[in-house]
């Protein structure tokens, strides 16, 4: 039996592109279900019951079970295919990656994104306004990190694509739109060209292979 | 061919206690190496360049390569064995107490920890005096997802212990020394017993099967 897969995300987060994204390569249908974090539409008391009592999105709906985190979702719909790799290193080294996105990368590329793209600048806070030097320099380690790490080779985690690419994707080829320049880091441009050209590739807007329900 | 495995780390730290504890229920031996993160000794330049790049431990050395990221080390060591489910769901749900555990719990409950317990309040920096109100109450707001989903079962995921409860227990169970009572939390406090019973089980300041080679 296959079970119905339902997404639940904000289509803009990259983490929830992340899922959406995995789906693609994969060519797997998704059902999409969306709700507007702006408006507080996952801090609902019906979608904390239902959905996530965490209140955040994305959230993978399998039959009537609930995966939230982004990448935990990608796990679930990868388990078996090709983007986790057989080795046993290897497929320890993929989450490595997938830690270090959600520790070091996140919280400070896509923050930065998230304020300067979606709330604007001169609508933070003054906490917010004052972390952001600290995120800018972060988010920029993260990404020297990377870099040095794919000056001498294709993709993040062996020879070929995996969910780390995809975890790490997301936010990276957006980081521009969080003030990020991604000229002081070619390894990391080459990159992003090479999971862009990964057969089933999709844009952040495309939503091919999903049906939202609404 | 068993390949020799090294744990890099500072033993006070619960991301690294995580993977001595997983050894430790594994009954997996580990050479262990201390460095002193207040003396910056995991910045110096031979440390990045040969241990991690990103200046952090945990790192698991697994003979000539190296796993950074304590839940990808815990994962390595538990592959195949009973600490991951077998179930697809299980495996993925595992995932997702884990990302949970280091973007919502860790960042929040483990930081609050260092600078109390470690640093010391009256040495805090202004602008980290300015984050704890916000630190407190995400990360008892943590304490309070988990304890929620703990109220109707004996571990965070399926029936037996899982790496979910390994990454969770190393910082909830010291979370006192960052300024949390766990006296709201009663399911909390009866799963941190069910962990500590589980047999294998070290506390955070044993080195039963390790050995150090400093």
């Amino acid at each position: 039996m296959t079970l119905e897969l339902i997404l639940h995300e904000y289509s803009a987060s990259g983490n929830c592109y992340k899922v959406r994204l995995t789906a693609a390569y994969l060519g797997l249908p998704l059902e999409r279900r969306e709700y507007d974090i702006s408006k507080g539409e996952t801090r609902t008391p019906a979608f904390l019951a239902a959905v996530n009592a965490n209140g955040r999105i994305p959230v993978l709906q399998v039959g009537d079970r609930f995966i939230p985190e982004s990448n935990a979702a990608c796990f679930y719909l990868a388990d078996g295919s090709r983007l986790i790799p057989s080795d046993r290193f290897d497929r320890a080294d993929m989450l490595r990656w997938m830690f270090f996105e959600q520790y070091s990368h996140e919280p400070n590329i896509a923050t930065m994104r998230y304020w300067l793209a979606y709330v604007g600048e001169d609508r933070l806070s003054g906490a917010q306004q004052g972390q952001m030097p600290a995120k800018r320099a972060a988010g920029e380690a993260a990404l020297r990190l990377m870099d040095e790490h794919l000056e001498t080779r294709l993709f993040l985690v062996g020879e070929t694509l995996s969910l780390a690419d995809i975890a790490l994707y997301a936010y990276t080829h957006v980081a521009a739109e969080g003030g990020f320049s991604l000229g002081a880091f070619p390894a990391v441009v080459k990159w992003l060209e090479a999971v862009r050209a990964a057969p089933g590739h999709i844009s952040i807007d495309s939503y091919r292979f999903t049906r939202n329900s609404c």
